[in-house]
């Protein structure tokens, strides 16, 4: 690799926009959209945690933008730049870099974001990188965790449990011949553009695991949710692996899809601001004890030992 | 441990503002002071990089936010808050977490900032930290490196080249009797709130070794710079040990003094913009190649081979 300034020059310095002041300067300097408030996430990426050894760098690039775009999505804000941190131990090939600053690239041009700094630095023996991305929303707007009202609906948009399923197909422990499951865990698809602001009551993003991540949202607005399992939609691909592995589907995370509550009256609506994303109500809120509860067709409880992942 | 949850609500969720959410939610909501521009920098740090594995985790956590709050110094900005990434390894005690929240506290009363947001994680081995710094300025008030012209003052505040010898002292290859070489290598104090704009122009701060940074601004502003090695700033503590330790000091960074620019007409504002912190003139930028000259006493070149520090 040549020198570190002038790796920043090759490779990273054409992803700036101006805020990024051509990754020259001590820090970026931007000018807020006006009267709109802003929106700040950041989530980390640890090969050998969070990516296999050996993954495509283009796809890590791309997972790390788009996890931090689902947290935005998540708050109904619209993305805009962000800043990036990378951390690569001594033997790193050049093309590593080349590959990782491709996949920037492609998600900077599909979500229409640009780079507005940033750090690199040299790690001990495993890949370290983190975003924090930057959006905007307008006041008043934004979707929270807590405003689930009692009689609300829980929706899910996409397909639930494909992310863990393709791990696992990655790890042999189960078949995926499409490659379907595979490709939803390496490069999700962030929910970005819905304008749910009036319409929902609360969001959230499932990068945890259903269960856990709906249990925030029964924590923060203190009631009990009732999700029914065979209500929660599979993919095609996940379909043909049978009746198996609904806990992990349920628990699992990483699908990036939006869970939603709202009121019953609201539908309609929330189905057309949906447009073509399906989406599918899995179940209810009620008055209650902060805790998710999952039936099974027949009305019984299904008991879930781990409601999702959490680092150790 | 507890669960990682309760982790951040006792530890983290205390140290957020308002914009932080409680730090239950997806992201953070931020509105932006009105009329000013944003800034942002992001800064890591790595144990076995950046910090030596059984430092204090209070002063860990207190220079990873120096670092950060320098670059906005570096940037005539004010702070307001940040967003914090940690990824600790299996077997972590709590107590680091409670210390290094206590760091954060102390700096967060010290430079009135707030938590906004972030991300914990597992890790394999090693600790690995980043911050990402909010602040503000007022439009057109940010300082560049680009700015210098010819015929310019270069000067440094404070002293330059104790955090590279408090490194040594700590490695045991120097003695610090009075421990205050290593006290600036472990708890550096970023120049923060000095009104510098329309008076300096060019600023960096040193963190990479004064050379190399000061190398940065004749790139960006396309000059010669000239400093005489012996008008560099030396602590008593420095002092002590002599003539020796020149190249590290004028190369090892880590110190997070400011290396401002000036027209000399603007010597006088510049001092007392400064107050009680010391500044001194080292040099003059000049036309020519982009590069640093460093002359010893008698006017002849001091050669020196690695301007400052590099990730591999």
């Amino acid at each position: 690799m040549g020198d570190e300034f002038s790796r920043i020059a090759r490779y990273l310095a054409p992803l700036a926009g101006p805020e990024g002041l051509g990754l020259i300067d001590d820090a970026a300097l931007f000018t807020p959209p006006c009267g709109q408030q802003l929106v700040f996430t950041t989530d980390q990426m640890l090969e050998g945690v969070h990516f296999i050894p050996g993954d495509p760098p283009s796809l890590i690039a791309r997972k790390l933008l788009r996890r931090n775009l689902s947290d935005l999505a998540a708050m109904g804000a619209t993305p805009l730049g962000y800043l990036l941190t990378t951390a690569l131990p001594p033997g790193t090939d050049e093309s590593w870099l080349a590959e990782f600053a491709e996949g920037l690239a492609k998600d900077q041009a599909e979500f229409g974001i640009k780079l507005f700094g940033g750090d690199s630095s040299s790690a001990l023996t495993h890949i370290s990188l983190s975003a924090t991305l930057i959006g905007f929303v307008a006041p008043g707007e934004a979707l929270r965790r807590s405003g689930a009202k009692p009689g609300d609906d829980i929706w899910v948009t996409g397909t639930i449990g494909d992310a863990v399923l393709g791990l696992q197909a990655r790890q042999g422990t189960l078949h995926d011949p499409s490659g379907y499951l595979t490709d939803r865990s390496m490069l999700p698809t962030p929910r970005m553009g819905l304008r749910l602001a009036g319409i929902v009551s609360a969001a959230i993003d499932v990068s945890d695991g259903l269960v856990q991540d709906l249990g925030h949202i029964c924590r923060t607005s203190n009631l009990t949710a009732s999700i029914h399992a065979h209500l929660v939609p599979k993919s095609p691909a996940a379909a043909l692996l049978g009746e198996n592995y609904l806990e992990a589907r349920l628990t699992g995370g990483d699908d990036y899809e939006l869970l939603l509550v709202a009121p019953p009256g609201n539908a309609d609506r929330l189905v057309t601001a949906c447009g073509v994303l399906p989406i599918t109500r899995i179940g209810s809120m009620s008055r209650g004890v902060a805790h998710v509860i999952t039936l099974d067709q027949s009305g019984s409880l299904i008991s879930i030992l781990q409601p999702g992942w959490q680092h150790f």
